[in-house]
């Protein structure tokens, strides 16, 4: 299983230096002033390097939201109670929640992935990997054991997997899970060695006593779990989460099948993490997205080394942040498909 | 003419509370904790305040690209010959430049406005409001007579009349004029109280020694026409630009039509900075866009009181930063109008 995983990671490549120069040439070439365009113009070459093509087709892209449950809820670290982890599963499986709006303009599809919520969920458009019944309270012991752990990030292997052979080609990060930024602040402090303190935010909503219990709790659990930081797989057992190593398999088969994944909020950003000690490589076929309201997030994302473009103040997670960066994605394409060129235009240079 | 403006001025109102509270009423029922979709939500509250309808049709909207030259550009301010200017006029008018590909993108129409271009433009889809062949040089003289900066306001003004005639319901700024940043960091040195060299940028990116050079220019543009910072009108004459006065003129056009209007770069936001000195009701009908890389821009908008959410590093105007914006506009209707609620979608409150 581990070899599985391994034998996965060793197929992602550096990106295609060489189709980046064409699309730097071709940026060149367009009437504007040089890297007027901002990042724009990174993800353009990016998408290059990634697909070695000029005008890729990412025309098919899903949003995989990854739902768990949380052992550390009985803590009380969270705004919402366990049980809307399920009814927002299904919400998302009707099409009435906030990503499902947001994909929808985006022309993107929602696929939810039940990878450890503590409910019975049936439903026909329901990818169903259930490897528990939510996590193990990390505040008194392990989340998972290790080998959950790696069949957690396999499940997001071969949920990319089965999307690409339906054709998408690109993937956004997205996840449910009440009590999931508390697992995610805790691989966040172990992995980047920034403090319980420094790694958590308010969540959904918290107030400032129960903020503080949360932090405490962070705290504890890493004590309690003592997570090797050089090991990403026992951190995520430790204090992580199943939507979380569900993630960060998504990102690295996304990696693997040299497609371009987008990195939502808080939640993604720690799978992201994972990933890139899993693989370095792996953050090159990442896009950041946006900038979230949860404290670290920032932090986070400098870390991995990502810039996020999109700057709402937004905290809901779900993906919703992936799906609105899809409209830049989009505008990089048709800015490397459908500007004129100095010569073609008759401008002058300057 | 001076009544005239001052006429269309009176008619901007103070947003409808009443819609916004309602607005707020049903973003509190969504399925979401409160708040937690950010600056959508105040997008979705301030549309709802605008049009007094928590589902406006905003579906017909326009770039509004006002185009002129600049006499200061003799001083050497700018990376491109002023030859450029009608050039990319052409180029609007043939779709090939970037805003109209992002304009596409986002179903906008992009119209091409010649306010004072130094060149005879002819085209069927051109709104020709040329007032002069270019501004005199600032650094020597006014840049137009008080009498020209009021009607190139008009202009703009009576150019979203007409749009608004033909069914357009939103609004975004965009300009053309090589040696515009210049004149707009004239326009905020002298509006704000900021130094020349705050107010200054590299524009579409010229070196360390030209801007300099074009920071001695505008300082000297200040001293030698004595700008009056509290009449606006008098600024725009002095140091200002006919594309600056005409986009002024959109953005009161707008606000008195009560259509919101999106504010692109930075030479947009000196025209909102003017607007907002003229009726400081108009500012709550903007939506801020993106923060460019001309480096006072952040500073600008936070002058005027807008707040950017599109951070691409881009630095060519023409309105791209707000076309990128319609995406996150239409993304807070589909949210109002999509999303489930927790009654209807069974979901446990917090």
């Amino acid at each position: 299983m581990r070899s599985k995983l391994e034998e996965e990671i060793r197929r992602i490549e550096p990106l295609d230096e060489s189709a980046i120069q064409q699309a730097e040439q071709h940026l060149l070439n367009l009437t504007k002033p040089p890297g007027s365009l901002g990042k724009l113009e990174d993800i353009a070459r990016q998408l290059a390097g990634i697909t070695s093509s000029l005008h890729p087709d990412l025309s098919r892209k899903a949003i995989i939201v990854m739902a768990a449950d949380h052992g550390v809820c009985e803590e009380g670290v969270s705004a919402f109670p366990a049980e809307v982890t399920p009814q927002m599963v299904l919400n998302f499986l009707a099409g009435g929640a906030a990503v499902n709006v947001l994909a929808r303009q985006a022309g993107a599809d929602v696929r939810c992935v039940d990878i450890g919520v503590n409910a019975e969920l049936s439903h026909p458009e329901l990818i169903s990997r259930k490897l528990m019944h939510g996590t193990n309270n990390i505040a008194r012991g392990p989340a998972m054991t290790r080998e959950t752990a790696i069949e957690a990030v396999l499940a997001g292997i071969e949920v990319v997997d089965q999307l690409w052979l339906d054709g998408y080609r690109m993937f956004a990060t997205g996840e449910m899970g009440i009590g999931n930024t508390t697992a995610s602040s805790a691989v966040m402090s172990v992995m980047t060695g920034d403090s319980p303190e420094e790694a958590a935010g308010r969540g959904t909503g918290i107030n400032d006593e129960r903020f503080a219990h949360k932090m405490a709790v962070i705290r504890r659990a890493i004590e309690t779990n003592a997570p090797d930081a050089s090991d990403p797989i026992d951190v995520l057992s430790k204090v992580g989460g199943l939507e979380i190593a569900g993630l960060a398999g998504v990102i690295i088969g996304a990696a693997s099948r040299k497609c371009p994944v987008v990195i939502d909020g808080f939640i993604s950003s720690a799978a992201a993490l994972i990933a890139a000690s899993l693989c370095k490589d792996a953050v090159s076929y990442m896009i950041g997205s946006h900038l979230s309201d949860e404290r670290a997030h920032g932090q986070l994302l400098l870390k991995i080394g990502l810039s996020p473009v999109i700057h709402l103040s937004m905290r809901l997670g779900e993906g919703t942040g992936a799906a609105l960066c899809f409209h830049f994605i989009e505008a990089a394409q048709r800015v490397m498909r459908e500007m004129a060129t100095f010569d073609s235009a008759g401008v002058s240079r300057g």
